[in-house]
């Protein structure tokens, strides 16, 4: 950021553009996305996403070997007041940072290409905290590639992308249009397709999970579209010991990513 | 609910004193709190807790089946208009009923006695809606208890009622000042004590689970506090297998939680 440039206001162009990408519409026409806060904007940067990078003076001293980095990466550096950083915001704290990002989604046959052990589809899961939420668990528990089909959100959503904590970058995201043509392509790689179904007839504790197997989460509140639950080698239930009549979307989807993670790395081996 | 008494507003005096409930210091003071729609009405009314049931007319008819178990109970059911009901619930859509209850925690050594195999403390948690879900995936796991420790969140609290789900009427709740005295007590009735740790020295897949066990889970902000973590018999990571930095509390409790309850089923057996 050189010296003695006047900071960017709410009314710079730029910031009025940028500003724009908190709506679908103008992300999918520009295919870019804002990352906001200095956890994510790392994240962007080690994954080449960021495009333009926007920094509170404040910010720009704190977080400077952000900056470095944007700068050593070819991304614009811009200089903001604090109103404007504030506005190109979703949260109250930003921290004083946020970034323009390109969109990092792979096509489906790219993510099937490199052979994926364990993929999430979310199928029509509209809330963005839940959907980044599964995202952040599905890496955490060593997924390769997350799919985001049908009616899903937007996973460049604000709130989709700060509760996926970074995880947007880290893993294969695609979006894919037909939930149904996914799972047969997905099958088709050589992946076992377990519906997540809490009145699924298999109990995940009596499933076989050790081979590569792909996960469908649905919306908490409708469940899994029938048709496609039916497209699935099972509907997988996640037992229920106690008296609680279900668990909740980013529980569930942990229990069953995790419960693979655990039987393909002890594959082979007696516990 | 008698007909041609005349609804309930805003300002009859039980409308008034049963909103004073949202505020923690009146739920203390009383030992009561509220808990609204029919799903959590239902789980109360089969716990005995209702004291209570504010029914606008429309849920009256559409829940003849609570009315009547709670006139059943001895519970007064007090007719409410749309506005007093609204001002008693804190969801947009509470489906019409709201319900005053009598606390049902119960002390620890009551808890213990009934020599639980799982139990979940949640020290300092102070997330609402993190300590219900947590507590409704405990319950889901087959807990037999859940304990809210130190600083952390009232369990009456509306929020974590309903992130709940109703748990808060299924598993023993006990809450308790100090969360080393719990861990003591916990582990003199024979309970192997973890603290889930992000940071711990053991690996999840490679601890016993097996035996009657107790989880500590920390705030998402702060994890532990150390001292509590140290108290602990071991500090068990969930193990991340991507790239995210970690997992969040719903989730690693889920993990956590459900790793117990199939290692303590499968005990014996050879999978």
């Amino acid at each position: 950021m050189r010296p003695g440039v006047e900071p960017f206001t709410t009314r710079t162009p730029r910031v009025v553009a940028a500003r724009r990408l908190q709506r679908r519409r103008e992300r999918t026409e520009t295919g870019r996305f804002l990352a906001e806060g200095p956890q994510a904007v790392r994240e962007a940067l080690a994954d080449g996403a960021v495009v333009e990078l926007f920094a509170t003076a404040a910010a720009a001293e704190r977080y400077a070997e952000l900056i470095a980095a944007a700068e050593a990466d070819g991304a614009r550096v811009s200089p903001v007041t604090d109103d404007a950083l504030a506005a190109l915001a979703e949260t109250v704290q930003p921290q004083g940072v946020v970034a323009v990002c390109s969109f990092v989604d792979v096509p489906l046959a790219q993510a099937l290409a490199k052979q994926p052990r364990l993929v999430a589809v979310l199928a029509d899961i509209r809330d963005p905290g839940n959907a980044g939420t599964v995202l952040r668990t599905a890496d955490a528990a060593g997924a390769d590639a997350v799919v985001f089909a049908g009616s899903a959100v937007d996973p460049y959503n604000g709130k989709c992308v700060r509760a996926s904590a970074g995880s947007l970058f880290h893993v294969d995201v695609v979006r894919a249009d037909d939930p149904l043509a996914v799972v047969e392509r997905i099958r088709a790689a050589g992946l076992t397709v377990y519906a997540a179904d809490a009145y699924g007839a298999a109990d995940l504790d009596h499933v076989p999970l050790a081979g590569p197997t792909a996960w469908l989460f649905g919306s908490e509140a409708h469940g899994l579209p029938p048709q496609l639950a039916d497209a699935a080698d099972a509907r997988v239930r996640v037992p229920i010991h106690g008296r609680a009549e279900s668990l909740n979307l980013a529980a569930a989807a942990a229990v069953c990513l995790y419960s693979c993670a655990r039987a393909q790395r002890m594959e082979g081996t007696s516990r």
